[in-house]
């Protein structure tokens, strides 16, 4: 995929090191999706992504490294542009994310977090990761919502996409997407709840 | 916990097997949640429950044998006695399902159970471990909710509980909990939204 990156530019080197970074990143990804974190060696990222292994471990001296950039090459995902239109951009941005999790093998992913979650080091990750990949949502469902409702509201529309594939390797169709945000936005219609949701939490 | 399983009778065969089954996996599923699926061995599970590793092969002899054991233990938890109150029903299942994700570290199980779900036979074990957890709660949402509206409503609600849990490691506080089943029941009270779903299932 890359060349190796025996020369030395003062000029060039930033950008070699964000593509070296990049390249890494994505092999390392790859390889925790499709052969499991027990694969995620600098070997087998050396041998896929081109580079050398001294190159892998001058950068990232320890496998946890390793899982680490592979986490963070998650973050480049697009997510959807908002068009202002609440119930089509929760929509498009699950759809994003149910796309993310086919891709992403996202149970594999999250089981590998779960695997290395005795480091310290890992909660921080984690928290970070899913803090960002929910940003969106977020943001779309703080305009209807807030407090408990938020709160809920946010992992419901999380878990419509994330609990299929966690529970039985599957994903759900357009319509069921579609029945979640109504479900969600039908209750935020919903004034009286609404406001009693505002009172708790902005007395 | 239980003494080994040396002498034979033809009258104490079944309760015994019955006993020894049951310990097995409740050690099983403790070693699987505490210590990993890695630690999951004959030696390990052997040493914990007072079993001889000779035993343990002679029932369960491979390490995925192991793991399936564990994982029907998971089945014996206890589900919430509904009382037909639709919202304290749903409230009281979600809660029992908090706690079963705080006692089972059920980020671990599922974890385990991506981690092998490149064997064939994992699938269906999934599938059905995952089935009879949602049983309770999809029984309950089937008086309300059909078709995808049902689909995403069940995901949701496993969803409010099992996100946080999975991706923050927390669970949610019985305020986000109770706001989840009414997002829910509001919905589901729009009767324009529940006849549409009941006429696409049903024409």
């Amino acid at each position: 995929m890359a060349a190796g990156t025996g020369r030395k530019s003062a000029a060039g080197e930033d950008s070699r090191v964000i593509r070296t970074r990049a390249d890494v990143g994505r092999t390392a990804l790859d390889v925790l999706v499709t052969e499991g974190s027990d694969a995620l060696t600098h070997a087998r990222v050396a041998e896929l992504a081109g580079y050398s292994k001294t190159t892998l471990y001058s950068h990232w001296p320890t496998r946890f490294d390793l899982l680490k950039i592979a986490l963070d090459a998650i973050g480049e995902l697009p997510h959807q542009e908002p068009t202002g239109d609440l119930r089509a951009d929760l929509i498009g941005e699950l759809t994003s994310f149910r796309q993310a999790v086919v891709d992403l093998h996202i149970d594999r992913v999250l089981s590998a977090m779960a695997q290395w979650a005795s480091v310290d080091e890992m909660a921080g990750i984690r928290d970070a990761l899913n803090t960002e990949a929910q940003r969106p949502i977020r943001a779309m469902l703080e305009t209807a919502f807030d407090g408990a409702r938020l709160e809920a509201a946010i992992s419901m529309l999380a878990g419509v996409v994330a609990c299929p594939s966690l529970m039985f390797g599957t994903v759900p169709d357009d319509e069921v997407i579609a029945a979640a945000v109504d479900i969600v936005l039908d209750s935020g219609q919903t004034a009286g709840k609404t406001k009693r949701a505002r009172r708790d939490s902005n007395p």
